[in-house]
Parts: C-alpha cells; sequence; structure tokens
C-alpha cells in the first residue's frame, strides 16, 4: 500500500477494523496490568507506591510492543511512531511521515493515573496517512469507554453511540462563551517555579478563564467548571462527546493526541494552537500541527439562529486565546 | 426506630441493603433524564445549552422527591435533609440531628457536569445515626461505578470489589508526601476576583501543591498530578478506592459528602479540616464536621517499616496544611 498515493475507501474500512481490536486487546492488556497489581499480595515487606513506577514502564512498553508486532506483521510497509521507542531515540524531532500510511501510539496514555490505580488512562492508536490523522481508536478499560473514528464516517463511543453523544440538534457554544463552558486543563509536569514560565503561564491562563466576569483585568470568563483529568486523549475524547466544550493545554506529544483530534474532528470538533496569534481577534483559526505540542479544542458545535456552529467554535476560540498566555514547549522542525 | 437508642446490626443492614437499592433506582433516573437529553430531536429552533439547567433542576427535583417518599413510607420516623428540600429553606443552620436516624440525601452530586454530559455525577445517600454517617450510598451510573459502604463492614465498588481497590497489603503514603501524590481539588463557585478571596486563596493553595520543591518560597509540595472532577462526592470516593491520595476543598455541603465519608472511613481513609490549625505541625488531626464546610480527605494508608497508615496519613495532613491557605465557608450554628 505505501507504493499507491491514494488511500481507497474499502483499505480504510479494513484499517479501521484492525486499528479498534488492537485498541480492545491493549485495554486488556492494561486492565489485566492493574488487576495483577490490585490483587497482588506481598509475602513480606511494603509495597511502596513509587515502585510502581517500574512495573508501570513495564507495561508501557509489552503494550507497545505487542501493538507494534502486531501492526508489522500485518502492514509491514507502515511506518510506526509510538512513544516508547521514540523516547529511546535521543531526538525530539517530529516523525510523522508526510506521505504515505504511518501509525502513531501510545500505549498508555496517563501514566500518573495509571500508577496511583485511577480510572482516567487509555490506549491511544491512530493510522495517520499524509501526515494527516484517518483512525483513531481510544480504549479506557477502567472506564469501559471505547472511542473509535473513521474520517468520513463518523466517531463513536462503544461502538454504537454516536458523537457527540447522539444529540440531534448539536447545542451551539454558549453565546456568551467562555461562560457557560467546561473548560478542562492539566497541570502537566512543568512545575519550575519560575516567574515567568510554563507553571506560571498556565494557572494564569487557568485564573483568568475561571475567575468572573470583569475580573482580572477584564479576561475573567467565568467559566461553567475547571475539569483536568490528567490525560491528554481523555480530555480530547470527552471533547468529542461534548462533555467538555474547552480544552487548552501544552506539553503533550503526538501520540498523545493523534487519535484523540481524529475522534474530535470526526465527531465534529475544532483543534487549533493552544497559542494566541498576534491579533486573536482577525487572524485566521488554522488547523493545529499534530506535532506542535500546543492544543486548543473545541466541542462540536451546532449552527444557532445566528451563527453557523464552525462560526460559535471560532468565535469562542478567539474569546480563548484572548484570556490565556503563549506557552514555550517549542521543539527542532516544528514552528 | 427513633425511639430506641442503639442501632442493632441487623437493623443496619437492612438499611443498608434498602439504601443500596435506593441509589441503584436513582442512578437509572439520571441516567434515563440524560439519554432523554442526549437522544432528544426538536422539532424547530435551537436546544441552547444553558436552557438545560431548568431539566437538570428538575431532574434533581423529581430524584430527590423519589428518594425522599420512598425513605419516607419505610421509616416514616427518620429525618430527612435533602439537597432541593434544603435548599428551598432560607436558612443555612446544619440540620442532620444529633440523636437518632436521619438522611442526608444530594439527588445530583456535580450538577454543571450533568448539564454538559459529563460522566462525573452521582447520587448521594447516607444514613446517619446520632449525627454519624453509618452508610454510604452513591451511584454514578454513566460511570457505571456504585460505591457502597456500611460502619464497621466495609466499602465496595460494584458490591463485589473491596476498596480501597482489593490491595494487600495497602500501599503507605509516600514518604515524601504530598511528592508523589495525586491531589484532587474544586474550583468551586466562589470566583470573585478579590485580592484575598477564595478563588485566590484556593489557586494559592493549589500552586503550592504542584510546584517543585523548593519552589514557592519552600511551600512547594511537588504533587505526582492535580485532578478536578467537578463532583465533591466523587472526590471522596476516588480516595475511598485509592486513586487520589489527598483532596482538600472548601465550599460544599454535608449531603455532598456524608455518603463519601462514610465511604473513605470504612475503606480507611481520613477526613480533617481543610483549614490549617495554628500550628500545623503539633494540632490534633480531628476529625471534620460533617456540617464544616471545609475536607482534607487522605485515602487509606497501610503501615510503612517505620509508621502506621495512621501516621503515614497525620504526616501528610500536617504537609497540606503548611502549604494551604485558610478558605472562609462560615455559616451559622457551626464553627
Amino acid at each position: 500500500m505505501a507504493a499507491r498515493s491514494a488511500l481507497e475507501e474499502t483499505e480504510l474500512a479494513e484499517i479501521h477494523r484492525f486499528a479498534v481490536q488492537l485498541a480492545k486487546d491493549a485495554g486488556q492488556m492494561l486492565l489485566a496490568a492493574v488487576e495483577l497489581r490490585a490483587g497482588k499480595t506481598v509475602r513480606e515487606g511494603h509495597v511502596e507506591k513509587e515502585s510502581a513506577v517500574d512495573l508501570v514502564t513495564q507495561t508501557d512498553e509489552d503494550v507497545e510492543a505487542f501493538i507494534r508486532s502486531s501492526i508489522q506483521a500485518k502492514y509491514p510497509s507502515h511506518a510506526f511512531c509510538g512513544e516508547e521507542s521514540y523516547s529511546k531515540g535521543g531526538s525530539k524531532m517530529y516523525l510523522i511521515p508526510p506521505t504515505g500510511p504511518a501509525w502513531c501510539v501510545d500505549p498508555l496514555d496517563g501514566t500518573v493515573n495509571f500508577i496511583h490505580l485511577c480510572p482516567f488512562y487509555c490506549v491511544s492508536i491512530a493510522f495517520t496517512w499524509n501526515g494527516e490523522p484517518m483512525i483513531g481508536a481510544i480504549n479506557a478499560p477502567f472506564l469501559r469507554q471505547l472511542f473509535t473514528a473513521c474520517r468520513g464516517q463518523g466517531a463513536w463511543l462503544n461502538e454504537t453511540i454516536s458523537l457527540p453523544l447522539d444529540r440531534s440538534p448539536i447545542p451551539p457554544l454558549p453565546e456568551s462563551a467562555p461562560k457557560g463552558c467546561i473548560f478542562s486543563c492539566e497541570w502537566g509536569k512543568d512545575r519550575r517555579d519560575v516567574p515567568n514560565g510554563n507553571l506560571h503561564r498556565k494557572v494564569n491562563s487557568f485564573m483568568n478563564m475561571a475567575a468572573e466576569l470583569g475580573g482580572r483585568d477584564g479576561k475573567g470568563g467565568h467559566v461553567h467548571g475547571v475539569r483536568s483529568l490528567g490525560s491528554a486523549t481523555l480530555d480530547l475524547a470527552y471533547c468529542a462527546m461534548g462533555s467538555f466544550d474547552i480544552w487548552w493545554e501544552g506539553g503533550c506529544w503526538e501520540w498523545d493526541v493523534a487519535a484523540g483530534i481524529c475522534l474530535l474532528k470526526e465527531a465534529g470538533g475544532l483543534v487549533t494552537s493552544a497559542n494566541p496569534p498576534n491579533d486573536p481577534s482577525t487572524a485566521p483559526v488554522l488547523d493545529a500541527h499534530l506535532g506542535s505540542r500546543l492544543y486548543l479544542a473545541l466541542r462540536p458545535a451546532g449552527d444557532s439562529a445566528t451563527e453557523t456552529g464552525r462560526q460559535t467554535q471560532e468565535r469562542t476560540v478567539r474569546e480563548v486565546w484572548r484570556r490565556v498566555q503563549q506557552l514555550d514547549y517549542n521543539r527542532p522542525g516544528v514552528q
């Protein structure tokens, strides 16, 4: 297939079925690893929670090895980018090929949650074609939530419920957005207490989104709620469900978001850059680059009496951009 | 029964079965209300998301009316305190009677989530005796998570999995806690941008917990992750599972926490005041007052080589107290 320039629909459907089965099987591996830890008895000494980190790394690697070998057996010509194999290379270059077929896989997103037996972890499998996510399969086995999507075909929860959650018509975003919205965000791993560092920029942005209208020198957004799950993949999936209205985050990687972006777009959502442009009120709302590490996602939105769904999304993007600060997560090869 | 001074074990077991069935039935009502909204078609005009607030209030009231009438039919002498009926009274007094049997019910915790079709909502039913929560039944139907507990009997997920998640032995809290912990917190409803108001005090406290060790003038706690679900009840349930290590919150009410406190204590957790005493390093770690609106919860913790589980919890309480600010959620009749 790698030699062909176009991807046929029947082929895409077959790859979709294969990806969904992979996500189911990998999800079972994650669940089994948790059950093993939860139920295990230790004859002497004590299980220090910190030591679970090693176990988790082993699970990460086992699940990625399973997914990679399954893909290589069925589609030997496809490129493969997985979190664990990527991390072993020293480069931080963006490696999804701009042409042809590739897979972008996070065997375990929400690792901290997994370590703590907290339900918000999942496997994330994306198939890309010419650099674009075409198929997404996300399985959160403890939550019993399987999210799947195929370009042009739609997005589903547990294979039967259309996203966004079967609503007809899909509600527009609130006229006063971000007021009335659920805002999802993550504290992330950069915890340096540097006055202008990412942690302070993030929390200033969270505060702007949360504070009353008129507060924060006019930047108060008075969102309906602020949520943090600790999984970028699930944040995107919950946007696709319509459960989160807005997700704003910097610092995650392509394997964290590739399947989720496919899911969200198929459900009717929008993903652009977390970092506000120089003129947030007029700059075009461009699709986020998969490797940009900076994402602002909006849930699917229906038309209102005065705007199209896309217009309500773009209006909300600009209102978020007006309230958030630039984050610094640059990498070589991606602007 | 109200006339008796002691509660017999057989009676408690019967009330437990009744409470669990109530939580199951009420959970089905919540799920049906969501499915009705998710699947409904509107012939003309548009479904404004904001208007869903009315629907939710109706669901709140319907579920509470069902629970209240069920209890009154079976236990006519028991006192009843539910969020909806309480809110209709003008008083903010604490109404759980100090003697005899009573029920403390939130028909729908996580209302904002429910409005947004976000999975983190639940019904919370507690039975108290002489002011103490004896039975808790919490049902999060979209998550398919039913949490139940009975004083002296234990705590369970979906009636079969013992909390904290069947682990044997239960791990102690990390030696360097709060480092290594999952910290759960909520942004809440008080969004006033007042320099020394609750929003700023909360976010300063969150920042202290999140920032690197040595940062924030020595208050950096470098927690492993910061989570916000938007439901106090589920925060407590997730502590009881062992998924969250620490939950710190002010502003919620007794119906938000009564069942969760019963659950967490039965699992082996601890609940004390969110507000640090004058001397956090030596003050006794007292049980939180059910009506205090200020809660700091610690997950169940096993013994380490050098400390009992209770000692690791108390040590962690003091480390949290050292990093958080006083919150102001006073009410008449409760210190």
